[in-house]
């Protein structure tokens, strides 16, 4: 499968035009930062996170992400509510399990949630791994395997879900497990801020929101864009610090041209 | 009745002079960035938002905002409790119903909030309409109805509620129910930021704090302040991301020139 | 005892080398800030603040963060049982009590924590000074007393619990109850964001993390890094809202030539 700028571009114009409503559950240290970045690219996020409000609000969304970095009390009861609402409802959700593996709230609740079949699910390595029960995870929310490392439980596990499956590192790879895309993009402040994964996930939702048909290629374009448009905040950024705002600013301005020049797949 | 530039420039040095203690009872999205933003307008913030403690800080705060964007348990269970203790004390305070009318736990609260006569309300149309009773509310946290929809629905909540109503829109209406003033000032870059409505509830607070005599020409001030700033922000912003630091350094740097020189109000 | 510029280099160099896991129980208003300022210094932050999570993770941290800003259930009940594992591991912690004295949550709470002898604790004046029971707190998270009338607050504290204790203002006090150091580097905008102390908490403990063999000199070298940043922040900063990113930078810039010019210790 080939994924192209002209089709990179095309799907970020939808997302733009059509402005998903993106349902959020997430941990409480990036709901800011993520919220900002789905603003950033044009859609209209809400964190709807508590029992009897996040599933009656999934049926509504175009998409959800589920975000297991702080599984609170509330968010942990509302989330299988919400996912089963939004399955019922033909809404796409995202899965991104942060830390699970060595933290047994969130990794039985992930495993809860497998159950549900999300669209797709996001990790670094470890905890692709750890989701897929081929190792044995990382150190909290550390990358500890290399994402080719990741590869063979990033298929495992797409077609046990029948899921897509991103794995983030310096190279990022997407796979429904009979398809596999290699993405190039990408600065290394990315992994210098709190949220660089998690802000990728909500935008994955965001694009299989828009075009959920299709779940590969609307993941693989999301990694893209989000992994471009760091490249182009890193050129201008003093240090993490200065990368974020510029980050946010880069995903609203990017345009045609900068995919086109700088889109690196294989 | 008229807002000058005089008047706004006045109200803002109180603010800056007398640092008024705001208590903030709000959504997790947004916490870090109101904080900044009551700090750059030369406020005190305190996110008191726990039953036993919120209401008891209430008594000795100089305003209390309500915010409703993620009501969690405790917040609600708070929140009751600490406007009761705010008006016993006669400590103005704000609500902001973020997303009210679609979403049962959030509708459910705010009318029993509004029962306690909130100093001054704030809103997007949607959340007004939705308030008043007089429509059917939004999809989430996203404004479907114009400020001039919106205008009977706020004058209606002010007279029933004696407050004072502040409809966030590219044009700003408050009303007391009497009298009514429309805003023109403020960049389309607040609504490409998460926040960009909450903050400025908090600032209504802050203003309100400062004056709760007046709270007409106190929360038009707290606009007026709010908007222009995010006008000199927008100069220098390359995009939402960029926007936000400036935005802080705008509240931060507003002097009675830059008012005088762009307040817009009819 | 005396703090060399050359000491606090080294110890900023052997943080970046060993990457320390730093645990944090934290406020919602600065998690996103402080885990940036930890991943800034070249830390692993991780947010671990549930219950059945956050003890099990603390024996295999760094270090530990405990933060009274927002004391919600979960954390209160998983903050003991964390302490406890930390001190069973070796893992050295820091106790930062927001707004203690005043607000009965979190005062009662601090005043449990104390019991297991803190590494180090952080506070301004007025928190340290209620933590030592010699005095009666401020109002919320404001200092209203300076660091000299702390010191001898600190000095008992340090005594009693066998504690370094730091003290935040415009001068910045560190003592363990024998030695005491003062440090003359900072900016005024670090009191005009919020989390300006929260961060520091939480280089402490990734510093007492990366040497718990000496906790004096490694409290004084965060305190040094962190105040030494703000200068250089400040200087290209046009308000509190561009200074945030600038901190960053500078904490990820910060070299041994910055901190030979600008370090002032007495």
């Amino acid at each position: 499968m080939q994924l192209t700028p002209a089709d990179v571009s095309s799907r970020l114009t939808v997302v733009r035009n059509t402005a998903p409503l993106v349902q959020c559950i997430t941990n409480a240290v990036v709901m800011n930062f993520t919220a900002n970045a789905l603003l950033a690219v044009g859609c209209a996020p809400a964190m709807v996170d508590i029992p009897e409000e996040a599933g009656p609000f999934a049926g509504v969304a175009s998409a959800l992400l589920i975000n297991l970095g702080t599984p609170y009390a509330e968010q942990r009861a509302a989330m299988p509510e919400t996912v089963q609402d939004a399955n019922a409802a033909g809404v796409p959700w995202v899965l991104d399990p942060v830390a699970v593996g060595s933290l047994p709230v969130r990794t039985e609740l992930a495993a809860e949630l497998l159950e549900y079949r999300p669209t797709a699910i996001r990790g670094n390595p470890s905890e692709i791994i750890a989701l897929a029960g081929t190792g044995t995870g990382g150190r909290g929310v550390d990358a500890v395997h290399t994402p080719a490392d990741a590869l063979s439980a990033a298929q495992l596990l797409a077609r046990r879900h029948d899921s897509v499956v991103a794995v983030s590192g310096a190279t990022d790879i997407v796979t429904d497990g009979e398809s596999d895309m290699r993405l190039h993009n990408g600065h290394e402040l990315l992994a210098a801020i709190t949220g660089g994964g998690c802000a990728l996930g909500t935008l994955m939702a965001a694009f299989v929101g828009a075009d959920s048909e299709q779940p590969l290629p609307a993941v693989a374009a999301a990694v893209a864009v989000y992994t471009i448009a760091a490249e182009q905040a890193a050129v201008a950024a003093e240090g993490p610090g200065t990368f974020v705002p510029r980050l946010l600013d880069a995903l609203h301005n990017l345009d045609a041209a900068a995919v086109a020049q700088r889109l690196a797949v294989s």
